[in-house]
């Protein structure tokens, strides 16, 4: 803008807003038409994630929270293949520029980008006359051909999964009102809803996953469903122990109380926790040094052979049969 | 889904119509999280550029050329950075899955992939209520710093720009009816409406780029515009020889007969070519390379010293005012 012309709206809007935290000298300030990743002798993991407004995100949502999610469900992704950020690059389709809503999504944004060592390298802004939609396309590193893959689990290991499980499918329910907004209290219904809004994503867990798993996956479109996608990857079955699954002692109050059953939990997107397997023999280091990077991890069952669905067994040894595995688009 | 579950409305659509284009080892047949992009010791070049309906692209255009036109516009991104093809990641925000659409668009998006040496890494497919959309973020690679950037282009250099321009606004304008549509006949309208829908990227000019240009960008939002850009982004200004600009005779036929004035051209949108700036003593030498390339350059005009608007000169040696230089989105 140095040439005395006026600067049109999509370059003083990415002037304006995202240069002040595209820092990374990869970024070129935004004021080039690409950015730069240095590999630094790994392979690259490329991940693509993006949120609809009333798909992914309410139309009410802050627009911090939509920021930090777009991102972190990203994060979460390279987390689970064992990957640590190197950056990423955000589209964002908007039915127009709105301050009010623009400076506090970039601030959280370069906020988050600042937390978890994922840059913003580059991105592009679009007018859209339909719903707000932000799509991020976020990079990690990985020693040469060592991604965590879907597919590796095998028979005996152990299925552990990380935080707890259910928050943000009761989180949406909160905020869509109805029966779960009625039996929940303030503050339950409060750190359900964040729960939704600002998943958590497992970055300190890269390298331990890298070093201990040998399938893994984010929990993203329900637990049950994506279990069973990487036991379809890896060619085997499970047993979950439903019991040995971890609540919030929330999510347990609402399902103890009848207003909720587990099934609800276990099939409800937007956990953005980690689902990966473990040889027995390695279940106890992995877990020290998960606590040791401050994440919790709970064994939820094994990995047996066959290719049938993952079996789900009750307290009294019975097989539950689920109706419902996960959230779908289509 | 080799666990007996019926597979979700997304995985199967990923399965079905962009699992057979997905064939790059690094893809891992899009049954994983995310994909693994070699950089084989070089920089990773990265680009996003989406495309809305309704914005980029007409409700009612055909989708192999939608699917063209969004790897198309990624791929004009690197050719001029000076960098290689070396993958690119999609997310498509679909309405339903519908199969009339979705083959014809995935097998075009196949072909471009296969012709560009540009695979497909992996994606998202998301539902949303608003327009279609489709975002690609691209890769290429260049040797360690070697990007081309906006901001090299030095006093004395020559200005210089790939194919013809604006063919794609008056596409545009033929599309929407009205004079231009009227006053242009039926092979006239095929060939501009083509130019509109499905650009040409550069990609056989990247490594000349990348030899010989001091800065480069695409022309994607008008070459007054963009220039405007290049220019401020180097600190320098340009002088333009308006009749130097290279027209399609049908663009030419079209002013000539005062159809539209050569303003609507050189600040109309999606040329994509490639705008670069080349040392005097390298023209020629840049211009041989692009010919054995196959791609028509132009010089036209010149880079001079200090920071005002590039001056655009008509064949009597008058400065012509632009009262618009470019498409904007806000």
């Amino acid at each position: 803008m140095a040439s005395g012309q006026p600067a049109s709206g999509e370059d003083s809007l990415i002037a304006r807003y995202f240069r002040p935290i595209a820092t990374d000298p990869g970024a070129f300030r935004l004021d080039d038409d690409a950015a730069a990743l240095k590999a630094e002798g790994c392979d690259i993991v490329v991940t693509t994630d993006a949120i609809v407004e009333g798909v992914h995100f309410l139309p009410d949502d802050p627009p911090d929270s939509i920021a930090r999610k777009a991102l972190r469900v990203n994060l979460s992704d390279l987390a689970a293949k064992g990957a640590v950020p190197a950056g990423f690059v955000l589209t964002l389709a908007l039915r127009h520029a709105d301050e009010n809503w623009l400076q506090p999504f970039a601030t959280a944004l370069g906020e988050d980008a600042m937390q978890f060592g994922c840059p913003l390298l580059g991105g592009d802004t679009v007018s859209t006359p339909g719903p707000l939609m932000v799509s991020v396309t976020a990079f990690g590193r990985v020693p040469d051909g060592k991604m965590v893959h879907r597919s590796g689990a095998k028979s005996g290991d152990r299925v552990m999964v990380t935080g707890t499980i259910g928050d943000a499918a009761l989180g949406l329910a909160v905020l869509k009102g109805g029966k779960v907004h009625a039996a929940a209290g303030a503050d339950a219904r409060a750190m359900l809803a964040d729960r939704y809004r600002v998943p958590q994503p497992r970055v300190a867990l890269a390298e331990i996953i890298r070093a201990h798993a040998t399938a893994a996956m984010d929990v993203s479109d329900g637990l049950a469903g994506d279990l069973t996608k990487l036991c379809g990857a890896s060619g085997v079955s499970a047993v979950i122990d439903l019991a040995s699954i971890p609540l919030s002692e929330t999510a347990r109050d609402l399902v103890v109380r009848g207003v909720v059953g587990l099934e609800t939990l276990i099939a409800g997107g937007d956990d953005y926790e980690i689902l990966c397997t473990v040889p027995e023999d390695r279940v106890r280091t992995f877990g020290e040094a998960a606590q040791r990077a401050g994440v919790a991890v709970s064994s939820i069952g094994s990995i047996v052979a066959g290719i049938s669905a993952p079996k789900f067994i009750d307290g009294q040894g019975r097989e539950v049969a689920l109706e419902r595995l996960s959230y779908g688009h289509f």
